[in-house]
């Protein structure tokens, strides 16, 4: 947190001149909200990072093709279908949406980005959805329910909707910044998704909001992780519309460092949602690795450990379990010296020189019973770091996974 | 399987001139088996894989450096103490066993390897262990009941010992080839680890048997995988002591070729012997990958797909869900054009082009019902293969890593 900028729940429809909603067209059966749109007044300047999966969704490849200007005005999302493995017919369905939507937008389908998350391999139900574009359309606008609307029109197994806005001043001008996101739930046949769409009214040049929010994502939406799974829908966007009216925000300005805390802030609140989301997740675990070579080494050995079976079912049955972690750290590539290795939960070392340091047996435990960790491995041979959150691995993550069809 | 050599199960004493035994020495605190002998009439001829962790247990450390000479003539291995992030003191215990042995075998303490499993960051019952080596070295010996003893005595959470012996004949000598294994069962605060021992009464040089030994395990235990995790411990060696009295195996001859296709064979099924003891499994899963642009991209993909949480608990639910295995292909960094792969389960098509295809849903839920299915993944952009064998994702496995404190 800041004391330079506000942390409120307006939604994606804070930011001046967006608007949003979220309906059920009926792609999914249980007859919940799966359709939404959120566009914005004018033009924006637009970024976004895609999956690096080599499996890429229709809805991906269109999207990246659509935002290379820079510039998008609206965004359709659907869930309950992915539109992923299905071929050149999956590909005419995502142009498809941007052109019902631009059609009744009134505005260029190009301008639009199309987002997809749910079931692989199976055709989108497009009548539904041409009916659907047309009822969202209809009930667009800025109130904060349809922020809301939208949140839970792109959830799939998500047990929460996930919304946040923060506020901040540009030379007494009041600029917002709203997101909405949709976590790493997995279902059978699907493969949910991690989606992320942000609004803000800045006034910011093209290539510093995609400089900045390249380096926001980096340090949230990449450093979290539920089961080291990558998704063939991945998709984190922002979209800037300059309608808070302050002056144009310049690179290296005392302006820039404000939006990109506040942007950033967002982006790792958001991410941390998703993880406290993660399927049958009882445990929210953060990992800070510290005195690292490098940020890529100690991202590295932080998700390492983050992405371990054996250090998240410890996690699951509160075992202080740290020779697991100690292998984990050892198993990447990263060059280290497992004789400097100290690591703490919470404030409680545990082990000191790659050796077990349990000073207060009963106080470990009482951390590891705790619904949030905090794992501190300090590697004693550089200067970077970084942070990643993370989720035990449950009964509830198999049964999750391997029952749907049963 | 060949015609050039026979299976058998005559254990690690089956190959002239060697002697095992395994015996209770009360490490375990069960009263189970846990200190193994293995030796050689004769100094041998030796190779060996370690585990490429970084944080690497005393007995690793020092098998590494007593194998560098290429001459071992006895091995010591004890279960339920890993030695693994023990320090100065673990290191000086490493070194204690190999002098101890070596008083009883009257041998060089630098001819002996010492492997260790079990559990992290305790110091070894050092008193039990020198009595304990006493008792193995009297009772060595070439009956094959002590190789089943040495294969016992290895076990951490392994459900059964694992053994195999092949024969075959060089110009009419008859040469044999025997191995014992222990799996990679992991409980808490233990890290279980990969070990295996191979004996040979080959005469083949040092530098062919290296080169070979590394090659069958790069085929064998290198393409297996039950959770990821690479341990502290693991360790793969084969002594060679000539005793068969063949004409020395000679590089590019069809003696080496017939000796190399005995010894794959032996690893590949001490290898899988493994994974089908994998804690929890309820499947046996081979997952080949054809056609790729080289056997690394085979291997990346192959073992992306095996080591997929999602794909392992379909399996677990027997669950036809083809787009977590597109999903797992996608996520690697290999260049891939996904409009090309084809999947099968067993002779059953499920993928063509990318997209599903599923002609006989009934027969794909038979195959998904057997407890060994084959996944074959035709990338369609290369000629290079990889063939990784892997277990499930199931409740249990989740309730053996994170009940045993509780």
């Amino acid at each position: 947190m800041s004391d330079k900028f506000v942390v409120n729940n307006k939604g994606i429809t804070a930011p001046k001149g967006f608007k949003a909603n979220g309906i059920a067209c009926g792609i999914k059966e249980s007859g919940k909200k799966d359709l939404a749109i959120i566009s914005s007044d004018k033009p924006a300047s637009a970024a976004a990072v895609f999956t690096t999966s080599k499996v890429q969704a229709a809805p991906v490849l269109i999207s990246k093709e659509y935002i290379e200007d820079g510039i998008i005005q609206a965004i359709i999302i659907n869930s309950g279908n992915a539109n992923a493995c299905t071929g050149e017919e999956g590909l005419k369905n995502s142009v498809l949406m941007t052109e019902l939507t631009a059609a009744e937008l009134k505005i260029s389908p190009q301008n639009i980005l199309v987002a997809s998350t749910g079931i692989i391999g199976v055709q989108l139900p497009i009548g539904k959805i041409k009916e659907g574009i047309k009822d969202v359309v209809k009930s667009l606008s800025v109130e904060r329910g349809n922020s809301k609307n939208a949140a839970e029109a792109i959830m799939t197994t998500d047990t929460f909707s996930k919304e946040l806005s923060v506020e901040f001043n540009i030379d007494d001008v009041l600029v917002s910044i709203g997101g909405i996101a949709k976590g790493s739930g997995m279902i059978a046949p699907n493969m949910a998704t991690m989606l992320c769409f942000i609004t803000t009214d800045a006034n910011i040049k093209n290539n510093l909001l995609k400089n900045n929010f390249k380096k926001a994502v980096d340090l949230s939406f990449n450093m979290i992780t539920v089961d080291g799974e990558t998704s063939t829908n991945d998709m984190v966007t922002i979209l800037a519309n300059g309608l808070a009216g302050n002056k144009e925000i310049t690179e290296g300005s005392k302006e820039e460092s404000i939006f990109c805390e506040a942007l950033n802030f967002l982006c790792v609140e958001l991410a941390k949602m998703i993880v406290k989301d993660g399927e049958g997740a009882t445990k929210f675990i953060e990992i800070s690795v510290e005195n690292a070579k490098s940020f890529t080494d100690a991202k590295n050995i932080a998700l390492s450990v983050a992405n371990s079976n054996l250090v998240k079912t410890a996690f699951f049955g509160e075992d202080a379990n740290w020779g697991r972690i100690m292998a984990a750290i050892g198993k990447t590539e990263v060059d280290i010296n497992s004789d400097l290795v100290d690591i703490y939960f919470e404030d409680q070392q545990i082990v000191k020189g790659g050796m077990g340091f349990l000073l207060d047996e009963e106080k470990v435990s009482r951390i590891l019973k705790s619904k949030e960790i905090k794992v501190k491995i300090d590697l004693k041979n550089g200067w970077d770091k970084a942070k990643v959150w993370t989720s035990d691995l449950s009964y509830d993550y198999v049964k999750i996974n391997a029952d749907y069809r049963t």
